[in-house]
C-alpha cells in the first residue's frame, strides 16, 4: 500500500467544486486513488473525501496544508487533512465489562485498526489485567458523585500529556460531563446498546425485554453534551424471541456491540466519517 | 395437507401441563404434527400451541371445545380452538397508499393467505379500482374530525354483518378511538413505518431522516387503545446511508412495511401469535 | 427534480482522470450532483459515474455526447451517457408465476421506476391478465424443444421493432440461446433465486431443502451465455429452519425475489452498475 | 437457574410420542421448563427435545436413563441425556490465525459457554501465548503430508485421556482423516469462511472476490468424511461491495466466523442440535 493522503472537506455547494479539488492534486502531480462526493439537497451542503497517492506528489508533505488552506479559504470550506502512514493516538474508557476492549485490542493486535492505543482509562481497578496483557498503560480514576469534575480534570491533563486524539468509551459507564465533551468535539465515540434513538438512557435491554422488540440493536455515534444524542456513525440489529430473557438480550447484545463499535472506530480512523449538524456522512 | 385441530393456550405454569394437553389428544387416538410451549419465568406464565391431525381423532369436532374447557378449566387455562379448514374473515382498511394492499390481495390470490378477505374500507375513494380488480367490495367511510365516532359505528355494523374476525390496517392513516379498539382485542393488526419504539406517531419516515439513523424500520402489532404501544408481532430492518432522501426511505419503507405486515398477518391467520400484557409470544 | 446528464465511464486507471471529467464539465457551466469514482487496484481498471445538473450547461444535449468521445478517444475510455428525462424501454419476459411480474408492474405503476414497460412477453397465456389489468400489450410465444430459434427469432423481431433497451426476466423458466443473449449483452437482467454460486440451475429451493442450509438467497445478475454466471448485481438472503418446507422456502424466497430483482432493475436504470469481465461496480 | 435434565430424541413419528415422553416426566413428578418437536413430513421421522427441573424429581439422575431406556427402546428412539450441571469437555484445534479462538476463550472466561476447554492443539507453535494467557494446555502437532496419521493417532490418545467431549476446529488448517472423524461422529464443528455449498473448499474469500458475489458467508458445521459437506449448525452473511478487496473480505468475514462458530458451539452444548442425515434439527 502507498503512502496517501486524504482531504476530508465541506463547504457550501457551488459549482466547480470537483474539478477544483481535482485540479489541486492533478497539478502537482497527485494520483487520485479514491474520490467521493455527497450533496445534501436540502441545506445545499458539500461533503467530500478524496485520497490520492504520494509517490511523486509534487509537494512536500508539510507543504500540502498550507497550499490546500488557500483554495479553500477561497471557496469557504472545512478541512482536514490526514496522511495514511500518522498513526492516530487512541485513549480507551472502560468500566467493568470487557467484550468491547478485549475485541478492540485483539483487532489493533492483528493490525486492523492502523492506531496506538495509548491508554486504557478505567474506573474500575478490574480490567487491568486485560490492558496489562496486551502490554498498555492502565490508569484508574474512580469517579463518584463528587469527584468527577475534578477527575475530568486530571483525565484531561493525561490525555493532553499523551496527546490523545480519539476516545472511544468501550461500555464506559460514566457520563462525561459538558466541559469534558467539549474537549473533544467529534474525537469520542461511544457504543449504546440500543437501536437509538429507541432505549436511550440506562439498562436498554431490560427496556427492550419490558418492550418487547423482536429485534435489538446496538449504535456508536460521537459524544456531543446531550446523552445518546450524538450524530449517529453506525448501528446494526439481531433478531431475539419471546424465549430470550434479557441474559440472552445481553450475550447476542455483546456480539453487536463489538462489531458495531469496531466498525464505527475503523471508519473514524480511516477518515471516512463527516459530522455535520446531528447527523454524519460516511464514505465507505 | 390434513385437516388439523390447533389449540392456542395459556395459563399460570403447574406440574404436568404438558402431560395434561398431549393426554387429551392421544386418548383420543390423535396424532400431533407440531406443539411448542414456553414459559415466563419472570411471571410464571405457560403457553402452548398444539396442532394435531383431525383423521381418525375420536371426537366430533363440535365436541372438542366443550370437552377440552372442562380441562381448561380445572387448570385455570384461557385457550382458543381453530381448525384449519375455517377460514379466518379479514377486512382490510386503507388510506391513499396501496402497496400493503397490492401485497396482501396478491399473496391471497396466489394462496399464501387461507383467509377469505371479506372487505376492503377506505376512507378515501382512491383505491376501490384495487379493490374491484379483485372482486372485493370496496367501502368508504370518510372520516372528519366531527364525524369519526359516527362513522366508525358504521364501520363496527359492516364488520358486524360481515362476521369479520381479523381487521388489517394497510396503512390507513385514521386513528380508531378505544371504542372501536375494545371491541376487536388482539384482533386489528396494524403496520408502523418505524423500528417501534422508535419513531412512534406522524411522518416516521421525517423523523428518521432528521435523526441520522442508518437503519429504519417497520413494526406490525396489534392495536391497542394506546397509539403505537400494543404487543409487537413482527419488526424487520433494512440499511440506509446519508445518500437516502425522505423519499428513498420511503420506497425502502415500503419493502419492508409489505414483507413485515404479510409475515405478522400469517402468523395471526396460524394462530402462532399468543399476546400477554403488552408483548407476545409467537410460535413461528 | 433537474433534468441531469448521467456519464458511466471505464478506462485504464491515469493520472488526471477526475479532473480531466470534471474539467470537461466545469468549464462548460455544469454543476455536479453526484460524482462516485472507482479504481480495481488488481486490474488498475478506472471507474466512475457523474451525474450533473444540465440547467445552464452550455452544451445543447445531443452535442454533449460527440464532444465528450474527443476526451473519452483520447483516454481510451468507454462510456454510455444518458439523460434522466429519457425513459428505458423495458420488456417483461414471464412464464407461470406472476409475483416479480405483479411486483415490477405495481412499482412503475407508483412511479419507483423510471423507465416504459412496453412489451410482456410469456411462454404461456396464463399471465395475459396481469398484464392487461396494467394494459400492457401481451405476447405469447411457447417455447417447444423444437422451435425455440425460430420463436426468438421472432422475439428479437418484436423487441427490435419496440426500440427495448433492456429485458428483465421474471421468473422466466426458459433458457435463452446463446443467439439471442448476445444480442443484449449487459442489458438482460435475470432473478435466480438461490444465492448463486450454491445451487445454480434447476430447482435451487429443493436443492436447499436437500443440503439443509439455514438461509436461502435470491441473485439477480446479467444474463451471459453461461447459465447462472452472469455479472452479479444485487443478493439477499433469508433464515430458514428445519421447520421449513419446500414450499415455505418458495414463499420466504418469493420475497427476496421480488425485492432483489427490483432494486437490480432500479440500479440498472438510473445508471448505476457498470460489468467488466464477470463481475459488477455498482454505484449507490 | 435450576439444574435440569436434557433429553434429545429422535425416532419413526407414531401416534402418543409427546404424551409419552411427558407422562415419563410427570409421573415422576418432574416440571417441564422446554418442550420442542419437530416432524420431518417427507421422512416421517420425530425430533424433540424437552428440558425439565430435576429439583423433586423421583428419581436419582442415575436411574433416569435406564429408566428412560425401556421407553425408548419399545419405541425405537434414538436418545441422549444431559445434565445442565455437567460440563463438556472441549478440545480446541488451530492453526495461524487466533481470531476464533480468541473470542471462544473470552467467550468461555465471562461464562457464556458451559463447558472446560480441556485443550487447546495447534499444528504450529504460533498461538502458544493465546492459550498461555488463559492457563489452557498447548500442546503442538506439526503436520505434514508424510506424518499426518501418525500425528492424528497421538491426538486422539490425547483426546482420549482428557475425555474429549467435543473438538472445535476453529480455523484449523488441515483436513482430518477419515479415521479421525469416524472416532467423533457429530462432535466435530468447523467453521468454513464462505456461505456453504458456494465456495467449499480452498481460500473462499479469493473465490468469492473473483465472482463477484455481493454478500459473503460463513458456515459452521459438523465435520464428516466428505470436506465440507457435514450438517450445517449455523450461517450467516454479511454485505460487500465492489469496494472490497480480499483482505476486506477477510476483515469481514472473521467478524462472521467468530459469531457463527460460537453460535454453533453454544447450540451444541445445550443439546439444541439433532444431526439427522446430511442436515440438522436445531431447537433454538
Amino acid at each position: 500500500m502507498p503512502t496517501t493522503a486524504t482531504l476530508l472537506m465541506t463547504c457550501q455547494d457551488q459549482k466547480g467544486l470537483v474539478q477544483k479539488i481535482s485540479d489541486f492534486i492533478y497539478r502537482r502531480n497527485g494520483n487520485i486513488l479514491h474520490a467521493d462526493q455527497h450533496i445534501d439537497f436540502g441545506t445545499g451542503q458539500f461533503f467530500s473525501r478524496v485520497e490520492w497517492d504520494l509517490e511523486a506528489f509534487g509537494l512536500a508533505r508539510e507543504k500540502i496544508g498550507p497550499e490546500f488552506s488557500r483554495l479553500a479559504d477561497s471557496l469557504g470550506m472545512q478541512w482536514e487533512l490526514r496522511f495514511s502512514d500518522e498513526r492516530t493516538r487512541i485513549a480507551i474508557f472502560v468500566s467493568r465489562l470487557d467484550h468491547c476492549l478485549v475485541d478492540l485490542l485483539h483487532r489493533h493486535a492483528i493490525g486492523e485498526l492502523h492506531a496506538d492505543v495509548v491508554a486504557i482509562i478505567g474506573n474500575h481497578q478490574l480490567l487491568r489485567p486485560v490492558a496489562e496483557q496486551r502490554g498498555i498503560p492502565y490508569h484508574v480514576f474512580p469517579i463518584t458523585a463528587g469527584n468527577k469534575r475534578a477527575q475530568e480534570e486530571k483525565e484531561l491533563q493525561l490525555l493532553d500529556s499523551l496527546k490523545v486524539d480519539l476516545i472511544v468509551l468501550a461500555r464506559y459507564m460514566q457520563i462525561l460531563t459538558q466541559a469534558f465533551v467539549s474537549r473533544y468535539p467529534n474525537r469520542i465515540i461511544n457504543i449504546h446498546h440500543s437501536f437509538l434513538p429507541a432505549f436511550a438512557g440506562a439498562r436498554p435491554y431490560v427496556q427492550a425485554h419490558a418492550r418487547g422488540v423482536k429485534l435489538i440493536g446496538a449504535t456508536s455515534h460521537y459524544v456531543t453534551p446531550v446523552v445518546d444524542e450524538g450524530p449517529i456513525i453506525e448501528q446494526d440489529v439481531v433478531r431475539i424471541s419471546h424465549r430470550d430473557t434479557v441474559d440472552d438480550l445481553g450475550r447476542k447484545g455483546r456480539d453487536l456491540e463489538r462489531v458495531v463499535l469496531a466498525r464505527a472506530v475503523r471508519l473514524h480512523l480511516e477518515r471516512r466519517v463527516l459530522p455535520y449538524g446531528n447527523k454524519t456522512v460516511v464514505f465507505d
